[in-house]
């Protein structure tokens, strides 16, 4: 509630047009007044008060002069990227990212360790606020205040109260109100979102996926999940749950079964936890020196192992990986098929191991999908790699925070930062 | 070009406003300036101002009192759906409906005969044209003036040109300006999309999806697509065929060979032409006397027949339904793990013809789900049945004309229907 004479409300419809002004000037580099005019559809006069109110509040800056037109040439605008800093945590099936980052998406610290999502909130939060109390400490140049805080989980979440609506691969976190946990420790706004759409989001903005209207990220870790951008927007559906491609019925044999309890899923072949069992069995069964040296090695199989011996053209591995890539292959033909996506973009901890396992799902989704659909389809390895998720995370974080309802709460009270 | 005094410019933010208020009438039988204010987040000003102008261009009437507040109790406002009117076609692989619909998308005359999609653009459209006249003579109580034509094909559109992309099941048509064709002769804008997309679209406003923001259309004709309404709108995807499931590869079995050239396509053993062959094969066998009757009866087995010989417990037609209802079940089932949508609505001739189908979809679906993503999911069959592409092709002019850009022109220019 405001109560002294700094409360301003601004027109609605003045609002609209801070905000159209704003994101044009974040998605470049640097902008022109004339060149916002002309991609907005927005007057000179109403370009020109909304700039000026950005320059006002510190979260545009004036850079180089742009090119001259006659008279003196008008200088160039910036979005302030560190006007704030923000705390980014990317948490996966068994690991934690934490970072500090700037309203950018820029990282500027990154910290990253392994962890278990089994040991339910309190645990794996708790290490969580500590690693950003950490990096905070360790960070001493930050001038900035602290402006938000972004997290990204391995499970659905209900993205307008940040509660995990968590699958039984997640004992203790289904309700759970992460956004709650963060804002009460930190006292700044949390957002929270299912991983796969934070590293869907991270490309996005700032990463293959620039410029692009509608893609589909697949993530291969641990599990399989799909992250959306349908007409430029992250599609999140009804419950928060679309995109969760791991559990498709891929096959009919009865033997394959996955952590969620059903039979034939699609993460229960093809996922990070499955390659690492069968390359393990293969191994164990004498059928590849390579994968025995690793075990030997390491003391474990690892999906990344079984992606480095394919690499290597270890024949039981390959097979692996193909028969892998040729399932998300289908899943993402069918995904074709359904969306028409521009863009496929292959992410996680697998992908990244290898090139086999690109090339067998370039090999099916243009072999099995409609020539008009693949036309100008593109097939590409995740740009951002293992930091899509917490620049991903810092993304969602500015996109709420220079959101409508968020700036106009900002105006009327004076700070960006406020929780309620 | 506008050349005479009655040209006017409306500032691009009125624009946005009128259009939201416009909406908000649209959306509602009738509609108080008070609930425009709250739903909108508008201020009263802007909606006062608005809505004379739509009452002075005959867009909006006033209806009867609404409830006192204290005062003199203000006029409801009311949309003028008759204020002009439309002519709309919906071209199925052998079929063709006509109609006139007021600007509400109510049908004022509805026509359907039989037709070859496969005769090519010029024979098809040509007597679509000529059905337009003669309705249009045949309905001489109109008074109103005709504003816009609406079309819907069975293949992909471009849906910015209305040019037909046409896969191989339709000769002749791929690169054809469709819009254009009709622009010429009847002098008014024309909006063409795919018509799983405009049968979506008339169940999302007239139809069973009133409310929701994501819904997988199904259509299950000669042939079988989809349509996607993604929070809110529309999904055509980057090409515009988005939806066109009824090509993903469902089986391996080389003996399945499509209409598109492929094998093992969903509508190559779920469609109503595989549902026609695999019954007539049935009854030629011998394997059901009531197929054999209908031979007999009507010299062919349709798809309708089948569904009609399901429905009287035939056992041989049940194992065909049902296959193909568990086919379209499982297609489903990935879109509701694709999309997470709250509805699935099942539409076209074959699953109009009886309760077996819409049975054996609802058990795959809800069978094979996450139960998060089902929760909340109805299944239900299309509400508008064959009416849904002619009612969705009115609801797509509507929506075109009233849209930003339009309104802007007619504001401009002085009349709605202008085609350029």
């Amino acid at each position: 509630v405001a109560t002294n004479g700094a409360r301003r409300e601004l027109p609605e419809e003045n609002l609209d047009a801070l905000v159209e002004v704003l994101d044009d000037i974040r998605a470049h580099t640097t902008r022109s007044r004339a060149e916002i005019v002309r991609s907005r559809n927005l007057s000179r006069a109403v370009v020109a008060q909304r700039v000026q109110e950005l320059l006002d509040r510190g979260l545009v800056e004036l850079g180089d002069a742009g090119p001259s037109t006659g008279g003196r040439a008008p200088r160039l605008l910036r979005f302030r990227r560190d006007a704030g800093h923000l705390l980014v945590a990317d948490l996966g099936a068994t690991s934690i990212d934490v970072a500090i980052a700037d309203l950018g998406g820029h990282l500027l610290v990154h910290h990253q360790e392994p962890a278990d999502i089994a040991d339910g909130p309190e645990a794996v939060l708790g290490r969580v606020a500590e690693l950003f109390r950490e990096i905070l400490a360790g960070t001493p140049r930050l001038t900035s205040e602290l402006w938000g805080i972004g997290v990204g989980v391995p499970g659905p979440v209900e993205f307008e109260t940040g509660r995990a609506v968590a699958p039984p691969i997640m004992p203790g976190w289904d309700g759970f109100l992460v956004g709650e946990y963060f804002s009460q420790r930190f006292g700044v706004p949390v957002w929270v979102d299912n991983d796969v759409n934070v590293m869907a989001l991270g490309e996005l903005r700032a990463g293959v996926a620039r410029g692009h209207s509608n893609v589909v990220f697949v993530k291969i870790g641990t599990g399989v999940g799909a992250g959306l951008v349908v007409d430029g927007h992250l599609h999140r559906g009804a419950q928060g749950s679309a995109g969760d491609v791991g559990h498709i019925r891929v096959t009919d044999d009865p033997a394959v079964i996955c952590r969620c309890g059903k039979t034939g899923c699609l993460e229960a072949v093809a996922g990070g936890a499955a390659l690492a069992r069968d390359g393990r069995a293969v191994a164990e069964a004498g059928r590849s020196a390579l994968l025995l040296e690793l075990v030997d090695a390491e003391g474990e199989v690892t999906a990344e192992g079984v992606a480095w011996a394919a690499g290597r053209g270890d024949p039981a591995s390959v097979e692996l990986i193909r028969r892998a890539g040729a399932l998300v292959g289908d899943m993402l033909s069918t995904a074709v098929h359904f969306l028409n996506p521009s863009l496929l973009v292959i992410g996680g901890g697998v992908s990244a191991a290898g090139d086999e396992l690109l090339a067998s799902i370039r090999e099916v989704v243009y072999g099995t999908s409609l020539p008009l659909a693949t036309r100008d389809l593109a097939i590409q390895r995740s740009a951002l790699g293992h930091r899509a998720g917490v620049v991903g995370a810092a993304t969602m974080v500015a996109d709420g925070l220079f959101s409508r309802d968020r700036l106009g709460l900002w105006i009327e009270r004076g700070s960006p930062a406020q929780t309620t």
